[in-house]
Order: C-alpha cells, then structure tokens, then sequence
C-alpha cells in the first residue's frame, strides 16, 4: 500500500496518466447510465423514491470506490429518473441529447473554463462569441448584434428587461442600476401576452417593478398575440400617463406553440420607443429550416431575442442566449470588477463578466457549438420538421376522436386538448395516474383557465404509431377515470 | 449506403446500442483533450486567438464527423485554454475539478433531467434535497433548514438578497413581487463589508434598490469587517431614518479570503430585524475541516448561505447553493405555474421551480454527491489543508523577500502584495506580461484603492518548490518591468 493519498488520482489532469484515469472513469459512468426498466419513468412512489435516495450517505467520512458511487447512482438515480428520449415523455419542452453535446460536457468540465475573465476562458471566450455571432446572422440581425450564454430561458429573459429598463432609465437621465428604480417607475409597464412565459412577470417581480408592472394582452384563439388588443392596450396606457418600457413578443408560446405577429409588434414598440424582446425561447430553433424559418418573421427587428438551446436544439441543460441587436447594449450593465474587469487589459482580451449577470460561468458554447458542427443545419431542420408533422399529425388524431376536443391547432411542436365530459379533476386523475404507474409522462395545464392535457414532441425519433399509442392510452384512462367516478 | 439519417445516431438512448455508441464518443472526446504544451496557457495573441477560432464553421449545411470535430476542439479550443491544474495557473477562485464530478458530468447531459419539477427529475429532485439536508446540518443550521442548487455564488447572493427583500416588505404587507417596491424601499440598505464580492452591489442593483443602497462596512487591516464600524453604521442609519433589510457577512473574502466575525454580526442583524446573510462562497468548504471550521463560527446563525461547490470543493462550473435556515422562507419567492407547479400533486412530489428563480436547471447536485461520496470527508478536508498551508507557506517567503510587501496575513487560500518601487503600472505589465507569454496566470487586483498582485492555490497537487518557482517568475518579471522603466 503506498502512502500517497487517493486523492492525488482523482484531480483531472491533462497528462497521459490523467487522461487514462478520466477515460476509465468515464467508460465506467457510461456503463453506469441506466433507465427504468421500461416506460418513461419507473413507478415508484414519492414517498418510496425518498426513502430510496435518503439512504445514500452524502459525504462518509472516507470515501467510497468510484465504481461503486457510479453504480449508485445508476441503479438508484438513473434508474428512477425521467427518460426524454422515451416516446411517452410528452410533458415539458424537455428534449433528449445530442451525442457531441453529451461528450463535449465531459470536456468542458475537465478543462473548467470560465467565461468570466479572458484570463480564465481565451479561446472559450472567443467561441462563444463567434457563436453569438453566427446567431446574430440566424436571426437576420444586423452585423452590430452579439450576444451572451446564459443559464436558461428566465435568466435571459431577466437580462433582457434588466437591460430594458436601464434604457428606459437612462432616457430620464437615471442610472438605475446605481441609485434604484426612479419615481416614474411607478408607471413603467411591460407589455406581453397572456400566453407569455411566467418568467416575464419573474423578472418584472425580480426588478423591483412588481408582477402587476405586466399588462397581458389578449391572444387570439390560436393563442399569438391580438395586435388590436396590443393598440388598444398601448393608447389607454398614453391615456392614463403609463409608459410602455418594453413589449415582449413571444415565438412558441410554452402551452400552444404560437407565435406571435413580431413584425406588427416590432413597429408598435418602435413607435412608443419601447424595447422589444422576443423570447424565442420554444421556437427559436425554427430558424433553421427554410420551411419553417417564416414562421418568426419579424424577429429581425428585435432589440433583444431569447434562445434556448436547451429546447428544440436538444442541448442538455442549461444552454441558453440572449441576443441583442448592438453590442453596445451591453454598456448598460458594465460594472468594474477590481479583480476581474479592470479594462486596461491588452487589446482583444473581452472579459464577458461586463455582459453577463452571473460571474463564473460555464463554457455552454462548447457543446452547442459541437452539436451543431457534428449535426449540420440541414439534419437539424429535419429534426424540426419531423417534430412539428408529429405534433401535426396528433392533431389531427385527437381532432378526428369523439372523446376528445382539440383546444387550438398545433403550432411548433405541442399539441393542447381537454376531453368530453372530463372536468379538470379527472384530466388531473389521468395525468398522476399515468405518470405514479410509469406509463407515460403527459403535460397538464391551463388554457385562458380551461383545464387541458398537453402533448409535447421533443424526441425526432417518435413515429406517428407512437402518436397513436399516446392518444390510446390517454383515452383508456380517461374512460378508468371518468367511469369511476 | 442507409438512407437512415445519420442524426438518428446522434440521439442519445440509453438501449444497448445508444450506450456503446455514447462510449465511444466518449472516449474519442478524453482522447481529444489537450493542454498547451507549456505552462498553464499557449502564447497565442488575442488577435491570433481570434483569427484561430473564427475559422472555425459553426453550423455547416452538412454535419461534420464527430471525431474531426471533437479533435478541432482539441487544437483549436483545449489547447489554447487555461489549465486550472497548472501550479502557475493561480488568479482566480478557478479549481482543477475532480474525476467523479466530470465523468458525472456525462450522466448529468445524457439523462438530462430538468429540476423544475417532479415529472422531470423524480429521483434527481430527491437527491438535491438530500443534499441540501446534508448541507444545512454542516452548517450546523436547525432541522427545519434547506437549500436549492444555483448556477453561481452570484445567482445564490440574488437569491438570498431576493427573499430578504420580500422578508423586509413583508413586515409593512407588502407583496414586493406582485406590486414592487413601496415607496419605503427608498429607505431600506444592504450591509456589507468594503471587501464584500462586488456580487452584492449587483444583486441590489437588479433588485431596483441600486448599487447606492449598499453601504460598505470598513475593515481591518485583515480584511474582515470591523464590528465598530458596524455598530457606527448601524446607529448612523437609526439617525438617518435608515433601515438595514439585510447585513452580508462575507466568509473569505475575494482577494484576502478573510472572514467577517460572524457571530457578531448576526448578534446585530437580529437586534435590528435584518436578515443575515453569509457569502460563505469562497469559505464555505472550510467547514469539512476539523482543524478550519472554527473560523466559520456564527455560520450556523445565518438566515441564508451561499456556498460555492466550483470554488473550493473543486465542482466543474455551475455549482452553488443558497441554503436557508428554514424551508419556509422559500414561500417568500413562490410562483404558481400552470404547467410546472399547480399544488395538486400526489403527495410529495415537490416541484423544486417554487424556490428557485431559474425555471429549467441542471442535475448539478449529482456531480457533487459523486465526488463527496468517492473522495470523503477527510480527504477533502486534506486537500484544504494542503492550500491553506500553501498560501501560508507564500505568505513566509513573499514577507521574507526583500522587494516584495505582503499586503495582509494569507486567510484561507490567497496571498496578495506589492513590489517596493514598483506602481500600479508595473504590476500591470508584470501580470499582462507573464500571461502573455503563457508562462503565469497570476492574479492582480486593488485592496483599499492600492494596487496588488494576488496568487490563488486552488490545486492541491501544488508544492512548496512551485510556490518558490512563482514568487522567482515574479521577481524575475519585476525586475525586467522596473528595470526597464
């Protein structure tokens, strides 16, 4: 027995010692990876899983055998997880992943970069801003945009209107970010629809604004935006002296898919000189196919567009961007770290730390940016197109079937419904029941306070038969449920 | 030739199949790391660095092959990193990560569980909170206590910051979130020391308090703050119709890694009724030590915590924690969703999106329970040891040089000082310079208006013969900046 501790061999090194180490490790985590033995999830009750991860012991005093940990949590974690590339994972926009994304993580975690400082991240920080700017050209903005990785959808959607309402601050002279929210924020609003992410109302809440600070406009039954609604909004907020600080389109509502009609919000915000993000979040993906890309027209004239690669571009989590249409934009949140952005660096040396509002951050660019040179565009258009004529397909499935109602046509990749003769506790009972047994993962919600089941493709590999197997099944437990009662 | 489409390969399942073709990637992408071939960084200009990457195509119309696009990565990117594991790489809080953490890294993306809610993480969401149980009792914080995994000890210092203020505004009925800040927000200030992460001014700042409702607190020539000085504040402020919502403690600080007097602190906070907050970021990990917990003594009064697992306890980025003394104080922050957190579940299926301002997040807690149960208690206890004893060990030989001034007595893992006849200018050149060339990532910062060079021992495999080699680079580098002036 040598005397050298263990945990010498279990820091990653780069050398040709580390680099065998970490490929066994990872030939045995591999290994590892186990799902439910079948369905998308296994059926173990809460109570039973608690029980089941409580019993691990977090941090023994002297650690256990790395294989052993790995089986671990293999057959007592992963095997009792969620399966996203299960055809019955239909609840959440929760994709399966890519192959080079998955390995990439591997990597980046080996190396830590962090996307702070150039000084932690040299070539990571040029990746990621050379990916920034190809999403720059994706969206047709203009050669001024660039961007930042953030850890989700919220997050960019908070940065977004963080940086809105230092414009808005800024107008009246005000640096909001040092002496807080002015006297005339009592009357800023944001403006968005009633189909929008809860996130918007978060970061209105977040920035001190409030939830209440949101007007939600009304949607047509297809669930966009009603840009009647949206001018009658906008003249009795100049009627009662309310400013419209932002207006916030959204591409792919999370429920129902829609899009909203950017173009003709686009010109509405210009006119009240108000910021317009588009949160692209769902739908931004479409951009890569010439087939659906005219879907987010429009998006062009954004000041700022949330990207979630962590959706319909099958990134593990998080991955996400925001995109603003000039750089400069990014002036509006700089603050000088001592330590980490002092701005007297040599030239070229970007410190993202003055765009961001995280301070270490992950290398998320790497993965995307694999996947999306390992896939291609064109691979990942048919990956789309093949969601959208699933989710298509269920409806017309769910259309066709005496039992159940069909609450909008499909847009992007969901598909949202409610059942004859159910109310809302029963869609209820069908949900849980599928989902303690382990049959299925279905979405629930509400639409404009209807309750709904919801269908949501994010795994390519699904086949119509597997469309028709889900509606099947549903049906089944509706008439156990419905029949019971 | 298939007419199959090459990306139904590139899904990851986790059949038979789907497994042994994610093996093989994986080991293509390990075989693919590289390092710079000296020091902890290439030469490469930033200039040359940009030119090098942005010939990079990021998302052809045909895919790549994944093994021509994992070794791009390796030339392109890994070997023109930082190497964290390189004894000249010594900055910033950046650590080499451990093996179980980066093979964990793996099954994190490959299972892709989502711990917004239940029906996407069951198992996963049972192993965050155990976690975080694990956490709360380190702390040695009461029973009722929990926490939730953030991306960064940013995101964990908004958080806390974000429930102090719903906390303050609740005391006047206020609902902050739903209608924003009342008019006495006008009146409310964060408390921290001069030396708190810069972190704090922007949480407030978000918050729409402004970076001006934080007021520094002076410190002594250690670095931690001055409880007379506190008291000054305090009693200024009652004066001054003030009222202190939240006071900071910060446990190791950025550039000294001092640690505030934390019990004293929070003796103040209670009789002022403001939260307590501690930045226990950089610190924290001191608490698996026998010989170091006691400098955290008063952590355990905390009302909230941040703790940083990519700094001290060697995580890849993300991965923090806020930890709060009673579960409870989650509600402040509680959003209902229609689609991810309706109330109605079957019993203990807590969907973990109500306590945490991010909506889709990563399983980041597997990868730090892999790597406490493999390395153990007393392992990781060693390894602080060992920086610790580094740190002091530069603080000998740097207070022993005769032109070197060691600006404070190291606390924790960071040594900081000044060149006698050298100014701020120089110590730029001599940073800049060594980095450079790759031979030195060295820390520079400011203490008090004063300019400093900082080393940061964040790799346990780092000996005293290093710690000379740096101080000799320096000196050397000093020696040429000065002597050429």
């Amino acid at each position: 027995m040598s005397d050298t501790p263990r945990w010498r061999d279990l820091i990653v090194t780069l050398d040709d010692h580390g680099l065998n180490v970490l490929a066994d490790a990872a030939s045995v985590a591999v290994a590892s990876l186990q799902r439910p033995t079948s369905g998308p999830r296994s059926n173990l009750t809460p109570r039973a899983l608690h029980e089941l991860i409580t019993s691990l012991e977090i941090c023994p005093d002297d650690g256990v055998d790395l294989d052993t940990v790995l089986a671990d949590l293999g057959s007592m974690v992963w095997a009792h997880g969620v399966v996203p590339s299960d055809p019955a994972c239909v609840a959440h926009l929760h994709p399966p992943t890519l192959v080079p994304a998955v390995v990439t993580e591997l990597a980046i975690a080996a190396t830590n970069q962090s996307m702070d400082s150039w000084d932690q991240a040299p070539a990571a920080t040029e990746v990621e801003l050379h990916l920034m700017s190809w999403l720059v050209r994706l969206l047709a903005m203009p050669e001024t945009g660039s961007g930042v990785m953030t850890s989700g959808g919220t997050a960019s959607n908070v940065l977004a209107l963080t940086l809105a309402r230092s414009w808005a601050a800024a107008k009246i002279d005000v640096d909001v970010l040092k002496s807080g929210l002015p006297p005339a924020a009592r009357n800023w609003r944001i403006l968005c629809s009633d189909q929008a992410h809860f996130s918007i109302q978060r970061a209105s809440a977040e920035l001190g604004l409030g939830r209440d600070a949101v007007i939600a406009v009304a949607t047509t039954s297809t669930g966009s935006m009603d840009v009647t609604a949206l001018d009658d909004v906008l003249e009795r907020m100049t009627r009662d002296g309310l400013q419209p600080i932002a207006v916030v389109g959204t591409a792919g509502t999370t429920d129902l898919g829609a899009i909203d009609p950017l173009a003709a919000i686009a010109e509405r915000a210009r006119r009240y000189d108000a910021w317009f993000h588009v949160d692209a979040a769902v739908a931004g993906a479409l951009l890569l196919s010439n087939r659906l890309r005219p879907e987010l027209s429009g998006i062009e004239l954004a000041d700022s567009a949330t990207i979630d690669f962590h959706k319909l571009w099958f990134q593990p989590f998080n991955a996400s961007a925001l995109v603003v249409r000039d750089v400069q934009r990014f002036d509006l949140l700089r603050v000088k770290s001592n330590y980490l952005d002092r701005g007297d660096e040599l030239e070229g040396m970007v410190n993202l730390v003055g765009r961001s509002l995280d301070t270490s951050r992950r290398f998320d660019a790497a993965k995307v940016t694999a996947s999306l040179r390992t896939l291609g565009r064109h691979a990942l258009a048919e990956m789309l197109e093949q969601l959208v004529d699933l989710s298509q397909y269920a409806g017309s499935v769910i259309r066709a079937h005496p039992q159940l109602e069909l609450l909008a046509p499909p847009a992007s990749v969901m598909c949202v419904f409610d059942a004859i003769g159910a109310d809302a506790d029963d869609l209820r009972s069908v949900q849980q029941r599928l989902l303690a047994r382990g049959e299925m993962v279905l979405g629930r919600t509400e639409i404009k306070g209807r309750a709904a089941l919801k269908l949501t493709f994010m795994n390519p590999l699904s086949t119509s038969d597997d469309v028709d197997h889900l509606v099947d099944m549903v049906v089944r437990e509706l008439d156990a449920v419905v029949g019971s009662n």
